[in-house]
């Protein structure tokens, strides 16, 4: 039925469902009137360059000349931010698995209640390239975690529960073929590393703590590249089990800094 | 010396250290002039928040006469806000572990950079209490996992380091003791568990994916308040092994909504 899936029993007993760090609810806003016409979600971690991205679609789509600026949709909440363009969501997730977490749960609540329906989502922003020109977009075809294996592992009342991070073939062939179009873009497709640490976590020798020697961190570096990761970030694994699960087709581009 | 201690020799070989999530730096700011005097470090998830705790201060400490709100120092980035009012300093950490280390790990070398001496940090901010009445505020002895152990386990380069979530017993005790001048103030010791994800983590069903009955959620938090938790969050052992390693005296206080 291409319908966004929740995975909870629960939710169907429930008078009222606020969706808290949205700052949005089934009994404050009418969100099929709001969101049921969404048919793309673009998430970054940055709320500023998610409104700037807001802004950039609305000119390509044509919206703009209308001469109304986007407005922040989660104005009443400081956790993340959400625009929309036509039917184009755009919000910020702020940074690492537990933070992209809480707005995705949130999220994907939304678009169930407001019954959207074949929505694509894509998460957007920088990452740290792996053996790639500098400039480069990665289109993820697996999030991988630091041992370069594709789970995602979700903790469920103090247990372990083994998720896939696949994500969705024919969409990151699509955008590939986008990218064709535009010229002295360089694009692939690899894997993306997701770890929970910026700085030990992806072999930065610039923390406040380092225990370990550049040899080390290149040694690291090179064994992720062998195993065919091509960029790091700090949420792709979560996005990709979390999407898959309630079907969403989703997928990670990252531009390399 | 009451310095803030960071471990990591390649600093020392650094030409120069940007703070890029804080958007400061060593070459592009006089660290030393502009927080060489900071005492108190308070840090919570949300900058709106953060601003008004830096506001409140500045009342309390009489500063607000000289008719100077508080500015975002971090202006430039859009990842955390940094306040500061007289010797305290206010800063945002979003949401989960992963957002709170990447400003820790700078925060922690702003201090070093600054020489700063005898800081104390305290994380402020709300949490899910556990068998306490609401309105209490739980002053963390200790940080435990999802497993209820008292250990923070970090992966470097792959590998799982674990470290200790002990925070500092004397300043639990001297924040106790502040607690009783106040009347109505119900505080109390406690462990804290520490979660990397807010719905199927820490038991609610009313994310978007709950595969649990309510049964099995009671039997898990019962388990946690045996295990002597009082409340949950999402930072907290990232917090106490990160402050412990650097030297500086760390507390957690949060208040249960």
């Amino acid at each position: 039925s291409g319908l966004v899936r929740v995975k909870n029993p629960h939710l169907d007993l429930m008078e009222e469902d606020v969706l808290y760090h949205l700052d949005l609810g089934t009994k404050t806003h009418n969100l099929p009137a709001m969101f049921g016409d969404i048919k793309f979600v673009c998430v970054g971690g940055s709320p500023n360059r998610m409104r700037a991205f807001a802004q950039f679609m609305q000119r390509e789509l044509g919206l703009a000349g209308s001469g109304e600026d986007v407005s922040d949709i989660c104005a009443g909440s400081d956790r993340y931010a959400m625009y929309r363009a036509g039917p184009v969501l755009s919000i910020s997730h702020g940074m690492g698995i537990p933070s992209i977490s809480i707005m995705l749960h949130e999220l994907i609540k939304l678009l169930h209640h407001a019954r959207c329906r074949d929505v694509t989502i894509i998460r957007i922003g920088t990452s740290g390239g792996l053996g790639i020109e500098a400039g480069s977009v990665v289109i993820t075809d697996t999030a991988v975690d630091s041992s370069f294996q594709p789970r995602f592992e979700q903790v469920v009342l103090g247990d372990v529960v083994v998720r896939s991070t696949q994500l969705d073939k024919d969409l990151a062939e699509e955008l590939l073929a986008c990218s064709r179009d535009i010229p002295d873009f360089p694009t692939l497709i690899g894997h993306t590393m997701c770890t929970y640490d910026f700085y030990e976590g992806q072999g930065r020798l610039d923390g406040a703590l380092c225990s370990f020697s550049s040899e080390k961190k290149l040694e690291y570096l090179r064994r992720a590249y062998d195993a065919g990761v091509r960029n790091i970030e700090m949420e792709s694994t979560a996005f990709a089990a979390l999407c898959g699960l309630c079907g969403l087709k989703g997928e990670c581009c990252r531009f390399h800094l």
